[in-house]
């Protein structure tokens, strides 16, 4: 049975987008991973969130399902995994920054490093840059 | 009892944004008010995603109290109610504008007409300016 409705929303770029954005725990681990240098399982588990570990589990095998980030094997301890962000979720970028600068903007309680806001709204094209510069893991 | 883990989060933007993004129905009514022409609330429930009213009028209601949208009385059959972003809920465009650019690139399946596409990467600011415009309701 096709349901036209259903058709007619399969390609919606923003329901697509909504696997990855929506839902809160992706949200923090994607900045986490972008922004605080978190990289392993116990970095997201201790971001203060309150995350459960069953629930980060979860997010973390879809977000890898997704292509949005991989899995590696640290080179030192080997039973230890840590997580990167491949070339699909760097590009999540250029979203979270508009993020970024919408709740700077309408929040009060939105405490953005005044350097970093000063740049995103001169030079956004070289802070992004910059941004995956320090994110390039090779 | 303060916990610092708490605070240390309180001002992040991508945390606040998530009240937002962080819930695929949000994104979903959004996306219907920012390029669907639907602010009826039966255009919501209308509009092929199968969401429950209850869930609809929750996250009106919430949509409502974080100012990213308003709700109006119809001037012609007043018992009807239809919603329109505010300026705090149009200011979310150029991140909604990412996201499609993003999914667009990533999802096989993700169907933007040409024309959107073309805009949005030859010339986003005109873009944005043009739905802008065609959003502004007064």
């Amino acid at each position: 049975m096709t349901n036209s409705n259903l058709n007619e929303w399969r390609g919606c770029p923003i329901r697509y987008a909504s696997s990855v954005f929506g839902d809160k725990w992706n949200m923090m681990i994607l900045r986490d991973l972008m922004f605080k240098g978190r990289n392993y399982y116990g970095d997201f588990l201790d971001a203060g969130e309150g995350i459960s570990t069953n629930i980060l589990a979860d997010r973390l095998a879809k977000l890898e399902q997704n292509g949005i980030i991989s899995k590696n094997t640290d080179p030192i301890k080997r039973s230890k995994k840590y997580y990167r962000l491949t070339n699909k979720g760097l590009e999540l970028l250029p979203i979270m920054l508009k993020i970024i600068e919408w709740s700077q903007k309408y929040d009060e309680k939105t405490e953005v490093p005044d350097q970093f806001i000063h740049d995103l709204k001169t030079d956004p094209v070289q802070l992004q840059k910059r941004l995956l510069n320090d994110l390039s893991y090779d």
